[in-house]
């Protein structure tokens, strides 16, 4: 079957004659704050979107509908740009193959992006370059779930190999039988399934560089990333580290992104989710997690705390640009989630809210993305840092932390949760 | 006769439900760079353009195309809008007279605004609430201009009322007889015109502040605003002090700021351009020239330098909602401007003279606006700040501007001014 984009919304005339244009396929808020860095840099973004309602279509000139799971739509919409990127990782590979096939420059390549789709595939890759994973397998019987389970006495966790996010697609049985289950049922479901073992977190970082085509890499300082039922609802940049070992393992993480960019031939921006652990003697250790291969929530804290935010530093890298300084700002900056609340919104609207915060906050940044409410939707975030010339101790680490915390929930839910 | 906007480029769809909808009049490089904040803030900016292809038009979903000069099209435009703004002085302010009659929230009003549109009636009303200005008059004949070359002893500055800008509209002529054969010339032009005394100028400054109409003020520091040709060219902010006389006019220009803010009751963003010159006793003085009331050029520095840019200050001010910290980021911030090369655009395209720059400067942000070459055009600006934690010292600052002067001359010309 073929088809063709809806144009109505196309603007060709947006397009700043000689300036480079960027497809972007996706129309979430990763795409809506990449068209903000592209109008900082007068390059053009043209979007496809599945709605002219969509976050990122009200941010951007050119708009073009249609639905990422054509093949047609997308080659439609890739025609002519100077390279096409994405704002989620569910383009299928097999049209990205043939787009580049064609001449079209896709970043990340599909040969790159594999390992941030498919959960069993990455941690084979990690295996392979040398990073650390958990032990883990790929389950495909009931039978094989209950081998995990003997093996690894209990401490499972199952994931489906594909298309989670926000803890969605994972899950903790806590028996054996309840294991078998629930794996009986996903199986049933055509669900790809892998396990891995269980671990003990001491707290989650996440590690983010940029690479482009030609090699050239810049890295951020790696973050902590502070979550709750599998969503993240704080960053704070850079990881505070309280010992030595703990200053180590960070130092890991942060040359480990490097390395698996370089392994992967990862373009764009990557960000790679990890673990902090303790190993047998007790000691600070890392575990990969999961990689993203785009801007990611742990580097939304770059737009107001870096020289160059995670948006504009992919526009530049995908279109093999040289990358922009990484320098912080600020000594520390801080990230919190607006997730909508889970029963309801509250009535006072949310510019009343913003207004509440700015009150209370003048140096609060918010960042909203067009989006309704929905319960636990991320809908927004806020970044707050350190005063210029304010040393990043613990005293000021933590009030930043409870700043930027009270103002997002106040955003969430109308009420100062200390009050 | 009446006419109604080409609305064949509105995007309705691209308002994010219960958010605030500003409408701006204009779409030149301000209204582009609102926008970029307007998507960050989560409120839907809605354009009266010329063009689809105008600066700002190729920034905004939600693009309605009409001249300002036709009322019905300005009415239609205002018509919804929880704020109306400008991105230039230009619309007529009976139009706005009209919007405000009919409940239309027009920001800032049009009793501030004459005072940005009109060189004479500022000058009255500043020497009426006791703001520096230079011995000025109103000249309607060749016979007021022969007097004032008398009066100052043939110190004269000539300017046409309004519709100046980037020097346009400013004369100094050498001679009585020159000044009489220029003044002749532009009468029968029909050019309203002024007179002031020619000022020995130190330097020129720029003194920023935002006021909402419930009278919250913020103000930003004093920036040197450097001059050629009657164009900016580069800001440096905060704007060094030499001496203790030094710094005292600086505090001196940032308080008077504030007064005429409050004063003349403008909302938005307010620029007041000064000069500094020097008493009859040697010391440093302020002398009002100009003011604008909406973002400006010597502002483009709050984008990299400041916690709140004025952008986002316009907007937040001319909504009546809270104002942002307009902390520093960084101790110094250099803005230079990208203007047109007098003679060509240089074969290089710009985005290859971008890369060069980013090169040699990872740290510079540069800002295009998506405007074609012309001659002394304003077509971006490159900022510059010093890293986190470094002092303001003389070398920091004088490194400084040389190298945004560097990467906005290579921006301008495709060559290293050094090498
Ligand atoms: N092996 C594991 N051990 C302990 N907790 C885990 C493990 N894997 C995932 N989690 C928890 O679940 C969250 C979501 O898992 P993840 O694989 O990142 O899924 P998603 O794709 O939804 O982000 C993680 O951020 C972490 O808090
Ligand atoms: N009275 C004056 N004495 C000396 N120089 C002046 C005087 N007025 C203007 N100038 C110079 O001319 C420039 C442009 O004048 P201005 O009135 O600001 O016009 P514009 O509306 O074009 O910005 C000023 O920035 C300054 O360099
Ligand atoms: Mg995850
Ligand atoms: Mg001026």
């Amino acid at each position: 079957m073929s088809s063709e984009p809806d144009l109505h919304l196309a603007r060709p005339d947006a397009h700043a004659p000689g300036m480079p244009l960027v497809t972007v396929i996706g129309d979430g808020q990763l795409a809506r704050m990449m068209q903000q860095s592209g109008i900082e840099l007068g390059l053009t973004v043209r979007l496809l979107a599945g709605s002219g309602a969509a976050s990122a279509a009200q941010a951007t000139a050119d708009v073009w509908l249609g639905e990422y799971t054509d093949e047609d739509v997308v080659r439609a919409v890739s025609a002519g740009a100077d390279a096409v990127t994405f704002d989620h990782e569910h383009v299928p590979n097999a049209f990205l193959e043939g787009l580049i096939a064609d001449g079209v420059n896709v970043q990340p390549q599909p040969s790159a992006l594999i390992n941030a789709q498919d959960k069993l595939v990455m941690r084979k890759k990690m295996r392979e370059i040398g990073a650390p994973v958990p032990p883990f397998a790929e389950i495909l019987s009931v039978a094989d779930a209950e081998g995990f389970w003997d093996a690894t006495a209990g401490a499972v966790c199952l994931k489906a190999r594909r298309g989670g996010y926000d803890g969605k697609g994972v899950w903790f049985p806590s028996s054996r039988s309840e294991t078998a289950e629930l794996v009986a049922e996903l199986l049933d479901r055509d669900v790809p399934l892998m396990a891995e073992k269980k671990v003990t977190l001491v707290r989650e970082l996440s590690a983010m560089v940029a690479r482009t085509p030609s090699g050239e890499i810049a890295s951020w300082p790696v973050v902590e990333s502070v979550q709750a039922d599998g969503i993240c609802y704080l960053a704070v940049a850079p990881a505070p580290a309280a010992t030595g070992g703990q200053a180590h393992a960070v130092a890991k993480a942060h040359t480990l992104a490097r390395d698996v960019a370089e392994e992967l031939g990862v373009t764009g921006v990557l960000a790679v989710e990890l673990f902090e652990t303790v190993d047998e003697a007790g000691e600070p250790e890392i575990i990969v997690n999961e990689l993203a291969m785009r801007p990611h929530n742990t580097g939304h804290w770059t737009q107001d705390g870096c020289v160059t935010s995670q948006f504009e530093q992919h526009l530049r890298a995908v279109l093999d640009r040289p990358l922009g300084s990484t320098a912080l700002t600020s000594t520390t900056t801080v990230m919190a989630n607006v997730l909508g609340d889970a029963d309801a919104d509250p009535e006072q609207a949310m510019s009343a809210r913003m207004d509440e915060v700015w009150r209370r906050f003048p140096t609060a940044k918010i960042h909203l993305y067009g989006k309704d409410w929905r319960p636990r939707r991320k809908i927004g975030h806020v970044n707050m840092s350190l005063p210029c010339g304010a040393a990043a101790t613990d005293e000021n680490v933590a009030a930043l932390r409870r700043d930027a915390q009270l103002a997002s929930d106040y955003l969430v839910t109308a009420t100062w949760k200390d009050q």
